[in-house]
């Protein structure tokens, strides 16, 4: 591999996380990244470096390096931990340990996966980012005076939903796959996926109307509803189900909006789950049903896995 | 497959709980469901209709259809969910969802336990039950005052071991299955257990006493052990590997009950573990237990899988 | 397999929780055991000797059987739950059923790790020593006015890191892997470590280094470090890496340091997570790092699997 080939398969690693390879894709990932805050975009493109150079160090298939798919665990993992501990300079270095350990799980997974011909999704983001959340507090440096972050609806307990929090609560299920929640933020996350397709834009918010619709009638707090926790999920299980991964049909689409309700009713789940130890949502409802709905596929004459 | 084979396939449905094709069996399983109470009639019958509905639209092989393989775990979601939730329209939906939830689920490990020739047992109905009682909080619609059912020997702390402990406790092991703490609804299970052959009503009965036996011996609360909460996985493990899974033999009845030990001390750990997050003990010992004493016969020269 | 052959296979069965079949190494171990305590010599062997058993009179390979594979978590159950549960009856009984549980669960994951080539490491002990500490409390006769057992850091808070911390700590991390926290019989285990090789002597050293270092950094308790509490997981995945089961290279070595950190970074994790049940953190961090490390090998060209 050149290293002038480095830097795309960087900018890869930010849009893959929403299986995405086009450039422009890319490009408004990580615009949308910087406009939600400085820190997100440096950060998410230092965990993405670390765990594609990780990759290249150790000796990946360069189509996988290129591609993308061993840069967006990395991305994800630096977002997330300069959310969680601010920026700091042991930030820094559980960024760079994280994307190599993200790495590693990466290849692990393939490894384990493929035999069910599954992809790793960001299962490696989730474990790292889960160990090192929960780790936090027995490391005095890392922990220093934090404390567990609230959901949004600890703040406006039984606040009644507002026409705001639909739409915003739309364009921040999009958003909120990064960690972001300014509406604006996630707008510009939806226009990348444009440029990947319209089905693909289509999806994602169709997904994040679904996740909005689930909570309301289960009854989650308004609050989260428009911060678009909700929504998140269902956004990247609907995407990954209609087209992606599983050939689109009416069945299909039928299929995928199942996903989407499920990925909705496992984030309460996870939430509830990981609350005594202080650990966090993240993408692990998506994995979990992903996996679980693709893993089903081959039982059901009905649908149809996507050639890779 | 023909509508007419539906109603055999869904009342096959239920008896699948415990392993059982029997028509005679099935009949006994909803006479008993009914007896314990209307609603876990209802509500099972619908988690089976739901399950059974959803594997025949996305095209599941027919066999499995009708052997009531595709029902067994809805039936179960449906009796845990109105008995967690109450009967409530917000129920019936829960059930819904987690019907086809679970049927997806179903097919996931089919596939992924296939290569390990070991049935999914009622890993989706825990799975499914699992995420909707520990998600539940969160969503103020289902929630709504609810609080977590608390065990018999919360009431009777220290409460003295009787002798109706014991033989209830016998009964009630394998009514507990379904959630059911009647003695004489038990006692209708078993008979039900009997039309399928009486090897299969033994294997209960004596898992149920062996269960029972490790309790009292490691000291568990009297009134847990009356209500059958420390028999009916062990009831499950024993039928599994007794003649239905395990090629029956002297040294197949010592790994039983060695199962049905396990099934006992696994009970107290998935309790305890489920604790902080208002978790169930459900069907889990069992379906871990007899995934480990199954996976493991291959390696024993003095063991043999039953063909299927 | 003849009587005879029985005393080296329990004897091997407490030097292959580091990996080890020669003779020496396993008289050393068993030596520091006693010095430890005679409980823990006596308990631990105790295992080796039903897990063991177990696996005979079930028909396991005669190699696995004579090359201590079958008894090596059997000999840290009996040492665990004499240390949890203290020298009673019910102890030996519990040692007894988890050795027991443990034999099978040890030939579950032959089956389910085979097709990736992964050993099941300490797996089986982590697991049954976990069933049964956080089950305890439900059961009056094992848990008996006991409690959590806190971690030394609990008596010192915010204690400085003194040089006695570090090379006590250095000791600590080797004999911390059976539960010793006095430094002459972690010096003991390492002689025995030598007798098997340098190489071998030298990674338990240099990992246990590598996780004192990582816990520093962090900002870990000193009481914790001193006790090797951050260094025995990291040392067994140091040896594990590093000529074992990867073939030694300047990469591999590199590979070797990473998985050390990972696995002290997960002894924060493993260790937070368990607190809500009363769950402790035994070998898991190496159980999880190192499967995932070995499980990744064959995507990397730049690293091999040593053959077995």
């Amino acid at each position: 591999m050149k290293a002038s080939e480095l830097p795309p398969a960087i900018a890869r690693g930010v849009s893959q996380v929403d299986f995405q390879v086009d450039y422009r894709t890319a490009l408004c990932f990580i615009v949308a990244l910087f406009v939600g805050g400085w820190q997100f975009g440096v950060f998410g493109l230092l965990g993405a470096a670390v765990a594609t150079l990780t990759a290249v160090v150790l000796g990946v298939s360069s189509d996988r390096v290129t591609g993308g798919l061993e840069g967006f665990n990395g991305t994800l993992i630096g977002v997330a931990l300069v959310l969680y501990f601010d920026v700091r300079w042991v930030t820094v270095l559980l960024v760079i340990i994280g994307a190599i350990m993200g790495s590693v799980l990466t290849s692990a997974l393939v490894a384990l996966l493929g035999p069910y011909n599954l992809p790793t999704f960001t299962a490696p983001f989730c474990a790292v980012t889960t160990i090192m959340v929960v780790g936090a507090p027995a490391f005095e440096r890392i922990w220093r005076g934090r404390s567990m972050a609230a959901p949004p609806s600890a703040a406006y307990p039984g606040r009644e939903l507002t026409f705001t929090d639909l739409w915003q609560g739309l364009f921040n299920g999009v958003g909120q796959v990064f960690f972001q929640s300014k509406w604006y933020v996630g707008l510009i996350f939806l226009i990348g996926l444009a440029f990947a397709g319209r089905l693909v834009a289509l999806s994602a918010l169709l997904a994040s109307a679904v996740g909005i619709v689930v909570a309301i009638v289960l009854g989650a707090p308004a609050a989260d509803i428009g911060a678009g926790l909700y929504g998140y999920n269902a956004v990247l299980t609907g995407i990954a189900l209609t087209g992606t991964f599983v050939v689109l049909s009416r069945l299909g689409v039928l299929y995928a909006v199942a996903g989407a309700v499920a990925a909705t009713v496992l984030t309460a789940f996870v939430t509830d789950f990981f609350k005594p130890v202080g650990g966090h949502t993240l993408t692990w409802p998506f994995v979990i049903v992903t996996w679980i709905f693709l893993a089903a596929v081959p039982a059901f004459s009905g649908l149809r896995r996507s050639p890779t």
